[in-house]
């Protein structure tokens, strides 16, 4: 395996739905993940029950995950009592984010970019009494919704915060599908000769919502990046944007892999069967792109 | 204007809708894009209209493109006869397409490789002739579905071919939209080095089935390719493939090429309402994506 897929279908892309999937549900999808060879995947996140209804259950989803031992498993955690939270629930590799943007961290969390920082301060300490690995995620990294194109400069201002507390794997998010292959290029030169990130360490995440994902992904993929989010099913976006779209398929992600020549130990046969499987819960059409070229009659009610 | 966009909706998009659109608001279609700042469109193709009844009107939307003399546009041919039929209907821009694989050539056009180029040789002559200009169109230059991937060697073969006969532009295409950009970097070289087209001569035209249209456009522009083929709306793709998928929808491509700084001529929102149009004509979901994200209530009926 040279390049790692995340697989952040079971947060990133049941966070939206307004219909609760089943505790029984998810584990089913992640248990197809597995069995497609998927060997990273984000599961829940410790948020707000009351915010985010659809992730209610993240204690019940990874009390079920003992029964993969092959494949790691993160929680995302906003805050303090998320990371509590996932310490109780048993999962040892958390995801905290916080915004390049200020206006989105604020909308987000409800505190500053500063304050953010400060609470992955706390529990980056927290974490090493804890033995829990902490991966953090930029988000925004490219554009915001509010406040426009990203200043590469805010990214790596945040990373060398992040670097000051601790040696921990830093992703960039483009949660709004904006970003452009230049600006990719701009954050990933600027993260290694500012802040000595190294770009094989580094973790790329984009949504397709311009169809710019794959663009993006090979402009990492030509500097160095190897570890990718992606959503099987292309499941995401947010119900509050009528137009928004998931992150990049799994499957066109591994596809586009494949014909490079990179190995992922993700087989797509069984890849497309979790697909098809996550397609129901998506209140949306299908996103993505090769589950239609490769299945149309899958496509029957997207 | 340093990237030309050619607008091939009225051909390619609608070449495989099972209902007629009328000539009246096929020129309706082109007047929208000519509106948006459109330089380039493929307008019509003199193919046997028992074969391809959508496109069966050529004659009569060829009469009527003289009302936008600030576009160039061209037709396709599939042989002699089409070029008489294109002739006497007076449009002087002709496209003439041979398949980089055997396979896929005999079952477009009935003919053998070598058939076709011949065929390709007495039209060069009589263009001269007849002041047309002609450019040729390399199908399947990436992947056939029925042979497979393409091996560039053939595609350099043809070109050498074309070129041996007079200077006329090349066009790569991609209409099962199965090409990776290692097979994009691979063909723009080798047809420099071997057979000295300049990348800013060649064109190229990707569909988005599997999502990496945008990826290809990208290693082109990286290569100094100035020239791509677009579908407003997305439109395009094979009926009797359910899962096909248009050409990269021009809004997207668009998007893109702005994002990078590069100028085309054409205006976003003029552009959305020609796209807005053209979907209505489709028969298959809306492709693209740009118009879902930035105009989501045009979304309601794909």
């Amino acid at each position: 395996m040279n390049v790692e897929i995340t697989d952040v279908a079971p947060r990133d892309g049941l966070q939206n739905e307004q219909s609760f999937v089943t505790t029984e549900n998810k584990l089913k999808l992640i248990e197809k993940l597995v069995a497609a060879g998927i060997q990273s995947i984000q599961a829940t996140s410790f948020v707000n029950p009351a915010k985010v209804p659809a992730l209610a259950d993240a204690e019940q989803v990874v009390a079920g995950l003992h029964q993969f031992p092959q494949c790691t498993f993160s929680a995302l955690i906003p805050n303090l009592k998320g990371y509590e939270r996932a310490l109780l629930a048993g999962i040892s590799h958390l995801h905290f984010m916080v915004s390049a943007s200020e206006e989105a961290n604020r909308r987000n969390v409800n505190r500053s970019q500063a304050e953010s920082l400060a609470v992955f301060g706390e529990i980056s300490k927290l974490s090493q009494r804890d033995g829990i690995s902490l991966e953090v995620g930029i988000a925004r990294s490219f554009h915001c919704p509010f406040a426009g194109t990203t200043p590469v400069q805010k990214v790596s201002e945040i990373a060398k915060t992040i670097r000051q507390l601790g040696d921990f794997p830093i992703s960039l998010g483009d949660a709004d599908g904006m970003a452009f292959p230049y600006q990719v290029v701009e954050a990933i030169k600027v993260l290694e000769a500012d802040v000595g990130i190294a770009p094989h360490s580094l973790k790329l995440h984009f949504h397709d919502t311009y169809g710019r994902a794959l663009a993006n992904v090979l402009t990492g993929l030509q500097l160095g990046v190897r570890r990718f989010d992606a959503s099987v099913g292309g499941l995401g976006g947010c119900p509050f944007c009528p137009g928004s779209s998931g992150n990049v398929a799994t499957e066109d992600l591994l596809a586009f892999l494949e014909g490079h020549g990179f190995s992922t130990g993700v087989q797509m046969e069984k890849l497309l069967d979790a697909a098809e499987f996550a397609i129901q819960f998506s209140s949306r059409p299908y996103q993505g792109h090769l589950l239609r070229a490769m299945r149309p009659s899958s496509m029957m009610h997207h």
